[in-house]
């Protein structure tokens, strides 16, 4: 049985998109509805076929939906429920997809009194923006976080959703998932924006060059600081106090690392760069990167 | 007309051994001789067949060679330098692979004193180390820069090897190439081994968690962070005082990121996040990253 047989997503970004591709080709008989407030969006979004109805409307779109996700910048989530709120359909579960979940949590808790709430978080995505960017495979074998304030028949539909779309689902704590995001995404996220920021501010190497030689790492790090920016900035804005806590930490390694270089201190820095490799090794097997050398990138 | 007709690499790790399979797939007439000091590497050689002799003597493998090309971490190039002084052959070139090029044209020069020396760096890599990690097509499109004392025709002839092998070659300055790739390739490194050393000491957020929710952004870094970590040790060592002074520039950025977020100042934050994209569209347009969303990655 399907989990739920009406759904309706308001944002149709490269995540709102990749999802409404993904029900389209695991729940083929799920009535889809989904709005976005552009105009361009929303032709792009007829053309590519990926929904049922698409309307300017937020309100309009959620009306006899079972499950609403909100896939919009985690600043904007707040007002969008609001827009929504008298539309809603008795018994409807209202989920989202941002990239923090204590601010986003309790904006909707705010915005929808008696509403059944269930934040979620799907580990995914690519650098691209946009309902062209969008892809049904995008959330297979990867994490979906959810962190409804209580657990129960709710959070396990939305479970089984997510499960639906090739997802694995953990649930935690709202407060704990943007401890872990903020080490895990947030904080490499504002440490690749800052380094492709300073590289391109020198005097001493030029633009130029900064671009001809990215091969020797520094290409890496161009490619999450190309994401999204207004999805970004709203992340920092409201996860603040990890983000600062844990960049905190980052920096006090830098730090240290900075003086054994200073000093010559050849062991500290071998012995940091041998015991590295072994998360990689981790990480790939689990499953959540490629074994392929440099990502898998042509040669 | 070939630029050379006999080759001697010196150490078959990644690029060694890579070197050495371009060559003969590109010139396939060219008489390679290789040594290495591992055991295991040189059987590894031997069952490729990606050289023509394989000896544990340096001195042995260069004794007629036209072009000399040492593939060793930057610490060991000079002793390798005074290794293979005595068995020169009159008019050959010593060039070398190596990531810091200052230090190394002072070592060369100091251990091989009359000898024409040519510094190279092929600016290319993947994460993997040892013989069986080379191939091919790695310089291929990739840019090969030499940092001969003067420009003539020693420095021609290896540029014409370069691009015999597909790579695109620039001359600089030893310490401009050093000031550059601090930028494009230390720094970089330097800053994914400390965020991948960062998030596995972490208290509040357990390893298992960073491995599991790093699509988020984080496993981008554990890539480079897998690095060999003696070659990489001896980069730090070597280029000391432009990687100091780039990751001051970084560390000052970084810490005006942080105000701003401290301070909620999200149109600054947007700003950057917005610039940054540019950078990533011209290293696409200039081909030396993919266009493809995730690096390629498998979806």
């Amino acid at each position: 049985m399907l989990p739920f047989s009406r759904v309706a997503i308001i944002g149709m970004g490269l995540i709102g998109s990749s999802l409404a591709r993904a029900v389209r080709e695991a729940m083929p008989t799920v009535r889809l509805t989904v709005s976005d407030g552009d105009a361009d969006v929303r032709a792009r979004v007829l053309d590519l076929d990926i929904a049922d109805d698409v309307t300017d409307n937020a309100g309009a779109a959620v009306v006899d939906a079972e499950l609403v996700i909100l896939a919009v910048p985690v600043g904007a989530m707040g007002a969008v429920a609001a827009e929504i709120a008298a539309d809603l359909a008795p018994g409807a579960i209202v989920s989202d997809v941002g990239s923090v979940k204590g601010r986003v949590l309790a904006d909707l808790t705010a915005a929808l009194p008696g509403i059944a709430i269930v934040p979620g978080h799907p580990v995914a995505g690519t650098e691209k923006s946009g309902p062209d960017a969008g892809f049904a495979s995008l959330f297979r074998d990867r994490w979906c976080i959810l962190t409804p304030a209580k657990e129960g028949a709710d959070s396990a539909r939305v479970s089984a959703f997510w499960e639906r779309l090739g997802a694995k689902v953990e649930i935690m704590d709202a407060a704990h998932h943007d401890r872990v995001l903020a080490v895990t995404s947030h904080l490499p996220h504002l440490i690749a924006y800052s380094i492709v920021g300073t590289a391109s501010d020198l005097e001493s190497v030029t633009r130029s060059e900064v671009i001809k030689f990215s091969a020797g790492g520094f290409r890496d790090f161009t490619r999450i600081a190309a994401s999204d920016p207004v999805m970004w900035r709203d992340v920092f804005l409201n996860n603040r106090e990890a983000v600062l806590e844990t960049l905190g930490r980052f920096t006090e390694d830098l730090v240290a690392l900075q003086r054994a270089i200073r000093w010559g201190e050849g062991d500290t820095l071998e012995a940091l760069f041998t015991r590295t490799r072994a998360i990689r090794r981790s990480i790939i097997d689990e499953g959540q990167d490629t074994e392929t050398p440099d990502f898998g990138r042509p040669h």
